[in-house]
């Protein structure tokens, strides 16, 4: 499969109402590789400090996921640190360090500018658009972005939305891109907005798909035991992405069909902190969750 | 179809942050009653007051809902009043006068006692367990209850669910009758007191079914235009055992199509105050809907 992630990788500081762990490898290209790998080979384009963990290059290694495009710089990896609350819905930021990524331009090695499924994971837009323009003939461009760039950064975003096929959102970002409070006419509003294709995720309620002709609308697998909903959204455009490229087409079918497997990539995540609910999983274990939700979703 | 319903009939006073409505005709077996209909004659057992008027008694007439068993009780029918937050899930109960249902002690006519399918609408467990009593051998029993009867009669509550084969629970409902946080482990502590299906109600998220055997889910009817989500869980069940009994059977695969009728009924009562969004809702409006929603969750 030909598929590429540009986004972040971080040392994450979490904490939730059972346990706390320091410095753990998160980012959201790390989690969209994690889950995505699964599926297939990938590449990842990236920015980290000195202090990036030889164990964590091992890590990627393992999951064939090709770091060639990871830039090793000067200085710290970015770092992230949150606190969640029992709810597992409200999430506080403590801190963010930018370090190394503030002077992220991202240079995409040959293999990378062939992609034919391209993965442009939270980041900054400008960033964004500097990854897209090297990438020479991508067959389907999925973005992802966060409140702080509609806030400010609004401008390159709204031109990047005009530049990809499919946009990831959660709720809120909907409704703050598009002043819609229903989310079914925010996420029409979105589709005005330029991209083919709108996900909106609602976490623990699961995530809809629209497009001029597609609405497809999905419960979330239902974890019993949730460890660290870090990197969820990630996970869920991993496993989407991932299955896409192993398929080589984006139809109605096969996008729905993602749909389940981003949601089962997902779930995985949440299990565990950083990617341990990730790291060992294989297709098998994608594909044996993925039938258990598609026999609660079938009717 | 043969389909008895017990519960309360209201005249509510319904504050949203668009609109108000004072005695709009209400209560949990009337919004049963209006989405029931769409599949079929019904019987419906309640109490009311002298100033209960006859256009109500005539919306039930012309729905093909038998009112033999509504008594008529000397005072005032029973009033609810609350207030929607701007989210739609946060709802404040302003004012609940009981009137006529304080003594209000069931009886149900002959063809009731009879009946195959059996909904116990939200009621005081002590009147659900009387209206059981009376009925000779229901092949299908659903009940619902309400945080207020988990708190001031539980034992009662217990009991009713020794008898039942389903109950229907909104998320907090599950929570506190079982002290589990998680919804999927709240429902298997359910099952474990008594029914052999519970039925939870997310709102706007969905509901899902579970029971030894079966695990469904499903998203909510993308509805653009909430007006009034009073009732909205008396309407899924209306829809979902008006299938049941229109089907004459309860078998899983019938279950799970008994849910999306149940969701379809629940987007139309949101669509109108009071039982307007039902009142004038055909088999065929539900079938419509119901063929939109498969094509939404379908894989």
């Amino acid at each position: 499969m030909s598929l590429l992630v540009i986004g972040t990788l971080a040392y994450d500081s979490v904490e939730t109402p059972y346990e706390r762990r320091s410095d753990a490898l998160g980012g959201s290209a790390t989690y969209f590789a994690a889950a995505a790998s699964a599926f297939g080979p990938l590449d990842l384009v990236g920015i980290v400090g000195r202090d990036f963990k030889p164990e964590h290059l091992e890590f990627f290694a393992r999951r064939g996921v090709d770091t060639t495009g990871l830039e090793v710089a000067h200085g710290a990896t970015f770092r992230w640190s949150g606190r969640y609350e029992a709810d597992w819905n409200t999430r506080h930021t403590l801190a963010t360090h930018l370090n190394v990524l503030q002077d992220f331009d991202p240079k995409i090695p040959e293999r990378g500018r062939k992609a034919e499924y391209l993965f442009l994971a939270n980041g900054e837009p400008r960033v964004q658009h500097k990854a897209l323009d090297q990438v020479e003939r991508p067959r389907f461009v999925m973005a992802d972005t966060m409140n702080l760039w509609i806030d400010i950064a609004k401008e390159p975003l709204l031109h990047l939305l005009r530049r990809v096929d499919a946009i990831v959102l959660n709720e809120e970002e909907a409704r703050m891109l598009t002043g819609e409070k229903s989310l079914l006419r925010a996420a029409g509003a979105v589709l005005g907005l330029g991209p083919r294709f709108v996900i909106l995720k609602k976490g623990e309620h699961g995530a809809f798909l629209l497009s001029k002709d597609v609405h497809f609308s999905i419960p979330a697998y239902p974890v019993e035991n949730v460890v660290d909903p870090t990197g969820a959204g990630d996970s869920f455009a991993g496993g989407f992405m991932g299955y896409l490229a192993s398929q080589g087409k984006h139809d109605a079918a096969t996008l729905r069909r993602a749909m389940l497997f981003g949601t089962v990539t997902a779930s995985f995540c949440v299990e565990g902190f950083s990617v341990e609910g990730l790291s060992s999983r294989s297709r098998t274990d994608v594909d044996l969750r993925y039938d258990e939700l598609l026999s609660i979703v079938t009717v």
